[in-house]
C-alpha cells in the first residue's frame, strides 16, 4: 500500500496541498463522488470540511459564548508515557503526531493549559466529531428520562411503531441506549457486506453502487435491521453490549418524536444555546432529512471542550445533576467484551459513552480515527482532541492516547 | 397546474408541514433526488434550508457583530402604492403576501424601521440570495481592481488560460463584470436546452439526467462555453448586456487567483469579519469545490441589509470609498435592453449590480424569487427582502415591489 510511508508529518494536509488552487490542480482534488473524502490521506483535509461534502442541518449557538481562558503549560509536551502493549517511551508531543492529531486541548479547572492544531484544523474550524455525537445523543436522552418523558423500560415499538418488525422493536429503550441489543448488524469497516455497509449506503456519505436499490435514508434503512432471532444475530436484548451505531440513530428518533423537533434544534436549544458554545455546529443529514445521529456532528474543538467541561461539572446548570449523576455511574463491566477491547480491561459503555472505571472516575466519548473528549473528574481535567488517524479503530490509537491522559492528569495534580 | 392556487397565504410553509416529524410523512417531504428543493411550492420551506439539499462552504463571521438598533414604524405597513402597470392600488402589507415574501427588513438612517417574517424563516436563517451574489462578488472584484491587482482591460485569458478556447477566453475582465460578452448561452429558466441547464448540471444543483457525461464542477463547464462567432452568440464582446450567470463565476475564478484563496474564505476576511456580520454564511460548493458564485450565497437577512447600509455610506470605512464610488457610477442605460426590461426603463446593470438611475440614485442586487438589496441614497434607505416566490423571474414581483420601495423612501423622507 503506497500509503503506509505517510505517518503524521508526511501526511500532512498542507504539504499535501488538498485543495488548494480555483481550480486545484486534478490530482488535489478531494472528489466525494470517488468517496475520496473518506479515505485516507485526504481524509486529514475532509475531516476539516465536511460540509462540503454533504447535506448539513445547523446546530445554532447563542452567539454569546466566550472562550476558555488560557494558561498555559508548555512543559506538557514533553510529558513522557509509557505506550500501552510493546511501545517505548515517548513524549506528548511526539504522541500527537503518532495518532495524526488535528487539534487537541488540555482544560485543567476550566482554564486551557494546552493547545496544539495541525494541517488545516483550527480554532473556527468544524471537524468531524463520528460517533463522539452518540455521546451527545446519549446526554440529550438521559435529560429527557430525568423528566420523565422517556421511559427506558418501554419497547421501542411503543415509541416507534415504524420499528415494530426490526430487531429494535422489541427491545428497551434501555437495551438501546446501552447498546445491548441483539441484532444483526455487524460494524466491520473492513467488510463491505456488513451492515455498517449497508447503513452507509442508506445514509449516502459515499457513492451508493450501481443500480441500488435499498433504504435512501436512515428511517427507512432502521426499519430493515433485522433482530434477535434472525440468523445473524446472537443471544438477546439485554444479554452483552455490543458496539453497533444505528442503536444512536433509533436513539435520536426518540429524542425527536418526544421533542417534536429535529435533532439539530434538540442540540441547539438544549446544549448549544444555553451551554454559551463558541460557534455553530454542522449535522449531517441524508437526503431526506434523518440526521447522522451515530455519527456526523461537526464541531469546533473547544466546543467540544466545552460540553465536557459541563459533564465535569455536574452538567454546569444546564444538565441536570441527577442526569449526570447517572451517565458518570457507567455501564457494566461484566457485559464489555475482553476480546473486542483488550486494551480496556474494567471498561464498559454507558448512556453511549465509556467508561474507563479508573480510580478517577475517567470517563470519555470517542470516534473513530481519535475524536476524543476524556472527562477526569479527580484531576480536574478534560481533553477534546481531533484528529485523522490513517487507521479508523481506536485501537490504533488508544495505546499512545489512553495512558498519557493519565500521565497527563497526575502531572496536572502534582 | 395544481400550484396556480397556492398564493402567498395558502402557500405557506408551516401550513403546509413540510419536513415536520421524525420521519416527515411521505406526502412532505422534500427531496434533492427529486429536485422537490427548487420546484414551489416546496421553496418556500427549501430556500431557508438550502445546506440540506447542498454541499457548502462557510463564510465565517467575526462573532463580534452587533444587530441594527430597532426604532420600528407599524404605520408603515399601511402605506398605499399603485403596482407598475395595470394594478389597483394595495399597501405594503398586502404587496408582501402578493410577492410571496419570506422575510423583509427596512433600514432607515440605520436603524430598522419595518421587519417582518413570514413561514420557516427568521432573525437566524440563512435563506438563499440567488443572484444577490453577484452583487458580492462584484463588489470584491471592484476591490481588487482598487488596489491595483486586477485590470479591468486585460483580457481574461491572461488570468485564466483554462478559458482561452471558451467564450470568455478574448473578451476583457471588464466585459464580463458588465455581462457584455457575447456568447452561446441562455439564461432561459422554461427551456431545458439552454445554457443555464448546462450550467445546472454542471453545478449538481439538481440530479443529472440518466447517463450524464458533461462537466461535473463549474470550472469545467465554464472552459465549454462557447463565444463570439459561434453559431448562438449574437453580436461582438462589449455590445450589449445580456444577462448572463456564468460571468459572475468567472470573475469568481479570478478573485480567487488573485487571492490565492476560495471565494468563501475571500467572502470572510474582506466582508463578513470587517463588517461586523452578525452570523456565518453558507456558500453552495459544487463537487469539486468550485463555488456557485452567480446564485449559491445563503445568509441572514439582517446581514444581508449590513451589506446594503456598507454601501450606502461610502463603504462603511471597509469597502475603500472610490471602490463604491464606482459601483454605485452603475453601468450604460443604452446598453440595457429594453425588450428584455420594459417595466425597468432608462436602467442598468454595472459592476454586477442594478441601477435604477432615478433622482435617488437608488441601485440594487437581484436574485430569483424575489431576493432583494434596494438601496436609496437620498432617502437613507436600506431594504433587505427574502422571498420565495412561485415565478422565478424578477419581473413577476417587481410590478409590487419596486414602486412601493420609492413609496417608502417618500415616506420616510417627509
Amino acid at each position: 500500500m503506497a500509503d503506509v510511508q505517510l505517518d503524521g508529518v508526511t501526511s500532512d494536509p498542507v504539504a499535501m496541498g488538498w485543495m488548494v488552487g480555483a481550480p486545484p490542480p486534478l490530482d488535489k482534488r478531494i472528489l466525494a463522488a470517488r468517496a475520496d473524502h473518506m479515505r485516507f490521506p485526504m481524509i486529514r483535509w475532509s475531516y476539516s470540511n465536511m460540509r462540503s461534502f454533504a447535506a448539513t442541518a445547523n446546530v445554532a449557538a447563542s452567539g454569546t459564548g466566550t472562550p476558555f481562558p488560557r494558561n498555559l503549560r508548555p512543559d506538557l509536551a514533553a510529558l513522557r508515557f509509557t505506550p500501552l502493549g510493546a511501545g517505548e517511551d515517548m513524549t506528548f508531543e511526539q504522541s500527537l503526531i503518532r495518532n495524526y492529531t488535528d487539534g487537541i486541548l488540555v482544560l485543567h479547572r476550566g482554564e486551557v493549559v494546552f493547545e496544539r492544531w495541525f494541517g488545516v484544523t483550527g480554532p473556527l474550524t468544524r471537524h468531524i466529531a463520528f460517533s463522539v455525537t452518540k455521546s451527545f445523543v446519549g446526554t440529550l436522552l438521559e435529560m429527557l428520562v430525568g423528566e420523565g418523558r422517556i421511559d427506558l423500560s418501554a419497547r421501542v415499538d411503543s415509541v416507534i411503531p415504524e420499528l415494530a418488525s426490526s430487531g429494535f422493536g422489541n427491545a428497551t429503550i434501555g437495551q438501546v441506549h446501552a447498546m445491548t441489543t441483539a441484532l444483526d448488524y455487524s460494524e466491520d469497516y473492513t467488510d463491505p457486506n456488513s451492515g455498517v455497509g449497508a447503513y452507509s449506503n442508506a445514509l449516502g456519505l459515499t457513492p451508493r453502487p450501481a443500480g441500488y436499490t435499498g433504504p435512501n435514508n436512515l428511517w427507512d434503512y432502521l426499519a430493515t435491521v433485522p433482530g434477535a432471532g434472525s440468523k445473524g444475530a446472537v443471544g438477546n436484548h439485554g444479554e452483552r453490549f455490543v458496539y453497533r451505531t444505528p442503536n444512536t440513530d433509533v436513539l435520536a428518533w426518540i429524542i425527536s418524536r418526544a421533542e417534536g423537533k429535529p435533532l439539530h434544534q434538540v442540540l441547539s436549544q438544549r446544549l448549544w444555546q444555553p451551554l454559551g458554545m463558541l460557534g455553530d455546529a454542522d449535522l449531517m443529514v441524508d437526503e431526506a432529512g434523518s440526521p447522522f445521529a451515530g455519527g456526523g456532528l461537526n464541531l469546533r474543538l473547544e466546543d467540544l471542550a466545552r460540553f465536557g467541561e459541563a459533564l465535569r461539572l455536574d452538567g454546569a446548570g444546564v444538565i441536570p445533576e441527577a442526569d449526570v449523576a447517572r451517565i458518570r455511574s457507567g455501564g457494566y463491566p461484566a457485559r464489555f467484551d475482553p476480546v473486542t477491547y483488550p486494551h480496556l480491561p474494567g471498561w464498559s459503555y454507558g448512556s453511549q459513552w465509556w467508561h474507563s472505571h479508573d480510580n478517577h472516575g475517567a470517563f470519555n466519548a470517542r470516534g473513530i480515527h481519535g475524536q476524543t473528549l476524556w472527562i477526569d473528574p479527580v484531576a480536574e481535567m478534560v481533553i477534546s482532541r481531533f484528529g485523522s488517524h490513517r487507521i479508523a479503530s481506536s485501537i490504533a490509537n488508544d495505546p499512545h492516547s489512553v495512558p498519557v491522559w493519565r500521565a497527563l492528569a497526575d502531572a496536572l495534580s502534582s
